[in-house]
């Protein structure tokens, strides 16, 4: 299976590569980050994307951004990391990865106090590719589980894209069908388009395809019709942001399709790497969720789809309720209500 | 309140005038149909929809087509009326209007038989006329019965466009909110933009905002993010067909909103002419759901959304169990759960 690699080191280590996600299905260009703005901007406008990838991107763009001033002292190159790092994390709001892995760079800069510049720049680009190789085993391990939840024949639904292009990895939600398909099973996987940005048709549908996986695009108000017409035996998504009671904010459509898959009796599953889990937010009730902005609503392609001056909501993400999550898959284990991700809900392969 | 006249004659009396929908928001766009394969034309390609309207303009178009057939005596003219009422007919087959128009004009062929072919146009051109002219009534009474369901500033949310560019009059879900909005009340609509074909963007965005009414767009995977967030006080949809259990047809999407409304709490109400509801179709698992092109999905203005060759899932319709249904507002009443059909709601006006 080609695996696509969303997020990677340029090979003379002095950028962040990212596959341009804005401009799949149609061309399939590489861009390189090496400044601080470049990689906000690329953040920002959803170049790269998807929990995971953005926090991976925003450690080793940091690297990158650090790696241009090879004249500063050490003292200078830390307070830049510290401002950059703030600057990074606040691209995005809503998903935790970012800020987790500013918090991470961060404090491999406070063990390594001390050190002269080159040392501390050293230890930042060994902690951002940490966190890349650590995403691609998370990926993996959230397949090997995941996989477990599927039957051979399995028809899943999947909404916007948790998939490679979303991680460092195989990515989170179409991890386990990655892997089931490995293992020989037959699967197939029905992608919401995902309005207004069509994550699913332009990326999931792209990568499937590209991975010779069967996949069927649907708009996001035909799912409920699918599962009407017994379609779909699961649903599977990722997450942004996981609160501590299990409730989970994801690409807005997302509670639609839980209430949906409630209603017609399907199991509804998240899947996402621990880092997701964010023990310091009680409940969904206190995720900020980013609201975009009209013209992803009312033009496509600079051509509009609404008329002119039209108000508009949009916010990038939902909230779904714990308990309409039949489980969430991560690489601690499949966990199940009544949350508590204060344990690990299986032994991991190493305990 | 600027009215739209979505069909009506051309001041010749030649031809079927319609705006035409498939170039709005961007250009208001006449045509007069003349043909039968005009008509047939403008109805398959939704440049004139709504279950309402297409009945109207296929009875009327019958009329302009025939009329241009001067030369025919009268067998040879009923002749081609039902082959072409046929055709007509099965352009598109889950609207129950369609038929219904057609019905109804070779039945009142049947009442004239005997007649010149002069006379037997006549009659036709009469029967058409009286369907537009009562679909403007039956608009306006579904306006002044829906209109008492909503309280002053009632947040209204609907799907695709059942409003005046769907029928002869000031349309059926939109009827409710533009007889609220002349009675001096405060009143607002969401309007889901409606995929694959954009019907709530592009057509109901546009003839609110025209109107004056303030409307707010969004994808239709937001709406239960919006309830969620207690914005909407009440959904109001139309419907293509109306089985005599309650079973609701109408656009794709509907039944995912019915079944978040249900979840999240809110009255959930469909609008239509009495003409939709079909007393021979006993529950909605067997009507007939058109399945459209995979085009309409994959690409948008000639820009692909989905990689080539991806399949897709496209249909027109879904069905909405009328257990999800609070009430179905008609010209002949509000009627509610378990639905009986065979008597009026309530006293019509003259009774």
């Amino acid at each position: 299976m080609p695996v696509i690699q969303a997020v990677r080191w340029a090979p003379a280590g002095d950028a962040v590569r990212i596959l341009d996600q804005t401009c799949l299905p149609a061309d399939y260009v590489e861009r390189d980050l090496r400044s601080l703005d470049d990689v906000c901007e690329a953040i920002a406008t959803l170049r790269v994307r998807g929990a995971p990838a953005i926090g991976i991107a925003g450690a080793m763009g940091l690297v990158a951004s650090l790696a241009r001033h090879s004249t500063l002292g050490a003292a200078e190159l830390a307070a830049l990391a510290r401002a950059s790092a703030d600057r990074i994390a606040a691209v995005r709001p809503t998903a935790v990865n970012l800020p987790w892995a500013m918090r991470r760079m961060l404090r491999r800069l406070d063990e390594v106090r001390g050190a002269d510049a080159a040392a501390l720049l050293d230890a930042l680009r060994a902690e951002a590719t940490a966190i890349l190789d650590e995403d691609r085993v998370m990926c993996r391990r959230i397949g090997e589980l995941g996989a477990e939840l599927l039957a051979d024949g399995a028809r899943v639904l999947t909404h916007c894209n948790a998939g490679a292009l979303a991680t460092g990895g195989i990515g989170t939600a179409l991890a386990p069908v990655y892997v089931a398909a490995e293992r020989g099973m037959a699967v197939e996987v029905f992608a919401d388009e995902t309005r207004p940005l069509l994550q699913g048709s332009r990326l999931t549908a792209w990568e499937l395809q590209r991975a010779g996986i069967p996949v069927t695009v649907l708009t996001d108000g035909m799912a409920a019709s699918l599962m009407a017409a017994g379609r779909v035996d699961v649903v599977l998504v990722g997450a942004d942001r996981i609160a501590a009671n299990g409730d989970v904010a994801n690409k807005v459509g997302t509670s639609m399709l839980a209430i949906a898959a409630r209603h017609h009796g399907v199991p509804f599953y998240v899947a996402a790497p621990s880092s997701t889990l964010d023990a310091a937010t009680p409940t969904g009730a206190t995720i900020r969720i980013e609201q975009r902005g009209a013209d992803e609503v009312t033009a496509l392609h600079g051509v509009r789809t609404a008329p002119d001056g039209v108000a508009v909501y949009n916010p990038a993400f939902d909230v779904t309720p714990a308990g309409l999550v039949t489980g969430i898959v991560t690489d601690r284990g499949v966990f199940r209500a009544p949350y508590d991700f204060s344990r690990d809900a299986v032994p991991r392969p190493d305990a």
